[in-house]
């Protein structure tokens, strides 16, 4: 990580960690209440809410909008939610998270899926009621999310990965799950955070566009990566055993200067934008 | 049923299964779209879409609104996740539901995980885009779902359901699980209908009066019918063990009368909320 970039994070995280620690605090009952901030409480890179402020950031001369920080809250709940399904037993079966129990092993099975629908649904009473939105704003915010997290963006991926797609043997198939899996919540914080601003039309499909490349060059990195920690032929399908090592960095690559490209538009406003690009993709290849 | 409730159920219920018909037809990947088609070909009741429609036709004169189905469809699905994750094992463990397989039994416990994370996140994507509302209205929709559905709401009084408040052994605690539990999607389908028809602020609060006391209502009603069925001190906690029978029947007789007058303000265009009123608390008393 660039020094550019820690110094981003160090001013933008404290605020957004303030936010999320105070929600749920109202909750009946208070264990549930308890048991929702759990997971909430990750010490995670909150990558998606800081993609949101960033594109914020690169759409506006505004220092900041006084909605900002909760549509990021919505964004990090629905990813905190999805984890904590995916954690479950019945898929896949995760013991431990950053070195703490997961939540159905914290408080058990029936309390996670509880816990889990909790975070989704407050994701969008979040969304609908943030402040400083126009209506039409707060239904785009709310839309994006829904499409983004819904059947055809990151369920439909994580029910492709359960298996419910078939055995996965192309390029294709594979870059579609991937796009919903982990790139469908990529470009909703990048939409997002242009959406908050106000941003026009070139501008919010210069941030779809930065979203995808970037999602998917993340995934692309992320497979070359598992390639050369395990050479094996085990495992769920990944773009090398299907591409190759080779052009799978190539191809990398080539997304992530796309994602750049496409943010020639921002000029120096999306600086940080460009710097979570870098850290995102490269760290890894 | 009178004969009048069931005519009007005969001309409303059709276009609305129908709507529900053509979810998630457009999947990927396709066995997962009938998977989440499944739990909604139910031949269930539907009556909080019945309630969106009833109460919406209380409200206004028009005859009908292009989003009452889409609006009413949200809040089916919102019942319909509710359900698919309450049959899980790690819940209530239920292997049947209207003389089919559970979603678990029928397609495994991780796709019904995934199942009702669609469900519930489709149900925001179609609220936020009914068609023929305003931003405004839309913004109204989504979010007396998502409080509703809620910590505050739906999930709160499952979580108490599960046990997280501890043992309840007072009435209000009891009130208090089951407002959320079931009572506030009753109440959030007689105020959606309000929020389509446009009505006002003293509609709607007639609307939300109304909800709440059909929603409890029904529980004393459905608890009275469950002790004279079984008698013993076992099973969780009700308001006949905490209250006695007859107190119960005549709360419940009180709640109902209330929820009639709580309709005077629209005349003899709150006939079908009335009948369904009538019909789902004392077909059990």
């Amino acid at each position: 990580m660039t020094p550019q970039l820690r110094g981003w994070l160090e001013e933008r995280k404290p605020p957004f960690e303030a936010f999320l620690g105070q929600l749920f605090e109202d909750a009946w009952p208070t264990q549930f209440g308890e048991m929702s901030r759990y997971p909430l409480q990750s010490g995670g890179k909150r990558m998606r809410p800081m993609w949101v402020i960033a594109a914020f950031e690169a759409s506006t001369q505004a220092p900041t909008h006084p909605g900002l920080l909760q549509v990021a809250a919505a964004l990090e709940l629905i990813h905190t939610y999805s984890l904590v399904h995916d954690d479950l037993p019945c898929m896949d079966d995760d013991n431990e998270r950053r070195g703490r129990p997961t939540v159905h092993v914290a408080f058990g099975e029936g309390p996670a899926v509880l816990v889990g629908d909790a975070l989704l649904t407050e994701a969008f009473r979040l969304a609908l009621s943030a402040p400083g939105l126009e209506a039409d704003q707060r239904v785009a915010v709310g839309l994006e999310l829904a499409e983004a997290a819904g059947y055809k963006g990151m369920i439909g991926g994580q029910a492709a990965d359960i298996g419910l797609a078939g055995p996965i043997t192309n390029r294709n198939e594979l870059e579609r799950l991937h796009r919903g899996k982990t790139g469908a919540l990529i470009r909703a914080g990048c939409r997002l955070g242009g959406i908050v601003a106000e941003a026009n039309a070139a501008q919010l499909a210069a941030l779809s566009t930065h979203g995808e490349a970037v999602g998917l060059a993340f995934q692309l990195a992320d497979d070359v990566l598992d390639a050369e920690e395990d050479a094996g032929e085990e495992g769920p399908p990944s773009f090398v055993k299907l591409l190759g090592e080779e052009p799978c960095r190539e191809e990398a690559e080539k997304l992530y200067q796309d994602s750049l490209t496409a943010l020639e538009c921002f000029g120096t406003k999306a600086e940080a934008l460009r710097e979570l690009a870098t850290y995102t993709i490269q760290r890894d290849i």
